[in-house]
C-alpha cells in the first residue's frame, strides 16, 4: 500500500538539461502542427486557391499579434539585457526603419493570392476561432511567470522544417505562388533558428525547480494548441463542405 | 429650476482642438513637478550630495520602468504604423545596437555620484512609495483606454523647462556634477519634444469624445500625481529629518 502510494507520487525531481530539452522537443513531435491534416494538404498541392486565400488571411491574424504577444513580455521584464534582447522580435515583425518586417511580407503573401489588403487587415473575414486562439496566446504571455511565457515561444524550435516543405510543397505545386510571395518563410528560416536557441537557454537557466520546468513544456504545449487550434478551425470551415460560419471569408465571393 | 438643473448638468460638448490643447497645458501649469520644493532645491544648489544620491537612486526606479511602461502600450496597439511609431521610445531607453539608451546614461549619473551600480539597480535603497508611484504607471498604461494611455505620456510637453533648469542650475551648483553625468536629461531635450508632438497630435485625432477629452486630461493630471508623489517622498524622507523608512538608503552609510 505504502509503495502503491510511493508510485503514485508527483515527480518532483528536476529534470537534468538534457532531460528537459528532450521533453520540450518531444511535445513538437507529438503535435506541432507539421502534424496536422491541413497541412498536409496545403504543402502537398491538394488545395485550391481560395482554401489557400482561407488559410493565408486567417494566418495574418496570428502574425498581427506576435509583436503584440512580445510587447506583453517585454512590458513585464524588469532585466535590461533581456528586454534588449528580446525587442528584435518586434522588429523582426513589424519592421524597424527602412526594413518592412515579417507581417508587410505576410501581406506580400495574400496580396500574391489576390486578396484586398484592407479585408486582410480588417480581419472581418477571420473565423472567430482564430481569432480567440491567437487572443489566447497574448493573453498567456501577459499572464504566465515570465520564465513559462518565453518557453511558450519555444515552437519556433519546430518551425524551420514546416517552413521548408512549406516553401518547397507551395512553389512546386500551387501556379499562384512565386518566390517573392514565399519571402516572409524564407526569412523565418533564419530569425526562428536564432531566437529558439536563445529561448531555449534562458528556460534551462530560469527554471529552477521541477514545477517551473513542467510548466515551461507545458507552455510549448499550449502553444502548439494555438497553432492546432487554427488549422482544425480551416480545415473545419474550408475543407469539409457547408461549414463555413457566418461572416467568414467565403472563397470567389467579393469579400467587403 | 430647470434652469439650474440646466446648469449643473455635466459638460458634454466636445472642446475645439485649441481647448483641449489648452486644458493639457493647463495641466502641466497647475502641477508639473517643476512647482515641487524639492526641484526647487535641487537645481538651487541647496541639496548636500547624500540628498542628490537619494533623487538619483529612487529616479532610476522611474527611469528603468518606463520601457516596460512603454512595451505595455505596444502589446495593445493592433495599428503596426503606431507600434512602429511608439517602439522608438523602448530604444530612447533600452538603446538598440551600440547606442546605449537613456536607462544606461542615468546609471552615469548615478556613477558619478558615486553610488554602486548594483546597489542602485536592485533599487534596494530606493523609498517605497517611488516603486508604487511607478508601477501605477506600468498598471495605468496596461490598462486604460489607449488614447488615454498615450495620454499619460503627455508630461513630456512640460519637460524640455525642467531639462534646462536642471542642467543649468546642476552644473552651476554642485562640484561633484559635470556635464558627463547630464548626458541623460541633453539627449532628452530633443527627444521629449518630438514624442510629446506625437501623442499630442494622436489624442487630439483619437479622442473623440468629451468623456475621452476628459479622461486625456485627467491622465496628464495622473501622470503629475506620479511624478509629483516622489518627489513628496524624497523631500519627506531627506530633506526633513529623522524620517528616512527602514531599509531606505541613508546618505553617508555604506548601502548594500
Amino acid at each position: 500500500m505504502s509503495e502503491r502510494r510511493f508510485s503514485e507520487a508527483p515527480v518532483t525531481d528536476l529534470m537534468t538539461i538534457d532531460e528537459f530539452d528532450a521533453a520540450i522537443r518531444a511535445v513538437g513531435a507529438e503535435r506541432y502542427h507539421d502534424k496536422h491534416p491541413f497541412h498536409q494538404l496545403l504543402h502537398g498541392g491538394h488545395l485550391s486557391k481560395g482554401q489557400v486565400q482561407a488559410w493565408a488571411l486567417n494566418r495574418y491574424c496570428y502574425q498581427s499579434a506576435v509583436p503584440r504577444k512580445d510587447a506583453a513580455l517585454i512590458s513585464r521584464v524588469h532585466d535590461r539585457e533581456l528586454r534588449r534582447e528580446w525587442l528584435h522580435r518586434i522588429h523582426d515583425h513589424d519592421g524597424l526603419g527602412d526594413e518592412p518586417g515579417g507581417i508587410e511580407r505576410w501581406l506580400v503573401l495574400t496580396d500574391g493570392l489576390g486578396l484586398d489588403r484592407e479585408y486582410v487587415t480588417s480581419m472581418q473575414g477571420a473565423l472567430p476561432a482564430t481569432r480567440f486562439a491567437v487572443e489566447a496566446y497574448v493573453q498567456f504571455v501577459r499572464e504566465q511567470p515570465l520564465v513559462v511565457a518565453v518557453a511558450s515561444s519555444l515552437t519556433e524550435l519546430f518551425a524551420p522544417k514546416i517552413h521548408k516543405e512549406r516553401i518547397a510543397g507551395m512553389l512546386e505545386n500551387y501556379d499562384f505562388i512565386d518566390d517573392n510571395v514565399m519571402a516572409y518563410f524564407k526569412r523565418r528560416l533564419n530569425q526562428a533558428p536564432r531566437d529558439a536557441d536563445f529561448a531555449l537557454d534562458y528556460i534551462k537557466r530560469n527554471a529552477k525547480t521541477r514545477p517551473e520546468q513542467d510548466a515551461c513544456v507545458e507552455a510549448v504545449r499550449f502553444k502548439c494548441n494555438v497553432l492546432w487550434v487554427q488549422l482544425d478551425a480551416l480545415h473545419h470551415a474550408y475543407v469539409e463542405p457547408g461549414n463555413i460560419p457566418p461572416g467568414a471569408f467565403r472563397p470567389g465571393e467579393a469579400n467587403d
